[in-house]
């Protein structure tokens, strides 16, 4: 039996990386990974597998997936398999994958969340473990559907890649150059790490943001405090309009994480308001803003180089 | 006497609206407001009171103002004086100009808070505080000094006016003429209300950015999260970056409002947590989360309007 992740096609050093690749899920994620692999010559096929026939068709008809077809042809005959859909789908996906999962297939995902997902794959696959390998690739945009895809998509951007104890070493290295085919680049690190890492830089502040904006529109005269809202309200308040199903179950895989890094976020408020209350103490009430000030002024300088 | 707010040349009807104009503080707010009164056509000539010659030169050579003076010679001359200058300046500006202030002249600012000021106007000009009507135009731009002055910087924006007990009627519409005539909307309110109402929708999203900021930047592994940060961190933390000396200034002077703020907002936050910690309620969390959106989208909507 071949290791997952090594293609048995032989095919010479002109053959695609990814001889047959599947995606459950074509919308702006799905999508836009087989547009990019397309675009750089490393797909043969790409065959697509969705709930909804309708999304089906408009993938075939913009030339994202040669053909639509269900769980079990896609696992009889990918090389590569993606999961670009809710967390809350997967278990149902790898347990319809699993019966004809070919044992040289890899199976990867696009989740947000990774120790949920590698513990989801655990329970849905058993032995087969080793042939789910979880990524995270960090790019989105507010658009949706097969129309949304975009082969630059991941041009430039972040994708981590979560690897299990059971991740052989050569599909982590198959993995790494399917996504750098597509203009990512690729880190590695534990789901663990991820997990925490993602809670403090993305999902507190759309916690953080979403409770702001309620506490705003609930107080009796909403109507003008919204009327005399300006810019900096405008972006600190903008992730607050994501879908809030998606964001649900973000919050929910990753609880763990998230409420800790609300406990360091409340330590460091109550530090500020301490500089405010009782007995201000203008100084350190400075100094702290400008730690803030100076840390994101860096940020924006470094992120604009990459 | 002549009422204060009511210039004693009349000049019939192509008189300007403010036959001489002085702006303590050329920069952004100020040097916009002489340039968007220029434009109208509604300001005779503009003296200039700053601190610093080479800002003062520079207004000149750009046109902003006719004449560089001191305080004694704006209050002996102007109709209006507009106090661009941060809130910590404002008491030393009022007492230089109280000894020659003409009767009939009419004193303003721009300051982002207003109880303070209001207090601080009726310290330093005692029985002539009827001549001082707070303001503050909802308007600015990364961008500082004389050259930032923009004559459409005010264009479509709010200015809000919190009159005195003290003020006259016809000063009160004179101003709101002004305004309008720089081509903003006015609102009338009082300061409790507007300092509690910009406590809520710009001081409080400043102050939580800034905690949260601040956070991130101190933990261990803060090079890899801000690594990771993506569009929404950017949109989130971008206030966080505005100067720290401002900012101290706008919670120190506006202190009990951002408390208090504060509190409904820690509220709020709680309620949210309560949704995801010990027993996760994925109702109760999607139902907030909703909520937080629905209102932002709506606002989104609103203010697209505008």
């Amino acid at each position: 039996m071949s290791a997952p992740g090594r293609p048995k096609r032989e095919l010479g050093d002109a053959s695609p990386l990814v001889p047959v690749l599947a995606v459950v899920g074509i919308g702006l994620i799905g999508g836009s990974f087989a547009a990019a692999l397309r675009r750089a010559g490393q797909v043969g096929r790409v065959l697509g597998v969705g709930r909804r026939k309708s999304s089906l068709d408009r993938a075939l008809a913009l030339g994202l997936i040669d053909e639509a077809v269900d769980y079990a042809e896609a696992a009889r005959r990918a090389d590569l398999i993606l999961l670009a859909t809710p967390v809350g789908a997967m278990r149902g996906a790898l347990e319809a994958l699993r019966p004809d999962l070919r044992p040289q297939a890899l199976v990867t995902d696009a989740g947000s969340t990774k120790s949920d997902v590698a513990a989801i794959a655990r329970e849905a696959l058993g032995d087969r473990v080793g042939q789910f390998l979880p990524g995270h690739p960090i790019a989105g945009s507010e658009m949706t559907g097969p129309e949304a895809a975009d082969p630059a998509l991941y041009q430039g951007r972040k994708v981590i890649l979560t690897p299990l104890d059971e991740t052989p070493a050569h599909a982590r290295a198959w993995l790494t150059r399917v996504w750098e085919a597509c203009g990512a680049h690729v880190l590695l690190m534990d789901a663990e790490r991820h997990d925490r890492v993602l809670a403090s830089v993305s999902h507190v502040p759309h916690f953080l943001a979403a409770a702001y904006m309620a506490q705003v529109a609930r107080a009796a005269d909403a109507d003008l405090r919204l009327s005399l809202a300006g810019t900096g309200f405008r972006d600190f308040t903008r992730i607050a309009a994501g879908s809030a199903e998606v964001w649900r179950d973000i919050f929910l895989s990753n609880r763990a994480a998230v409420l800790d890094e609300l406990d360091a976020f409340s330590r460091a408020l109550d530090e500020l308001r301490r500089t405010l209350e009782n007995d201000p103490d203008p100084r350190a009430l400075e100094a702290f803003l400008e730690q803030a000030a100076l840390a994101r002024r860096l940020w924006d300088g470094r992120s604009a180089m990459t």
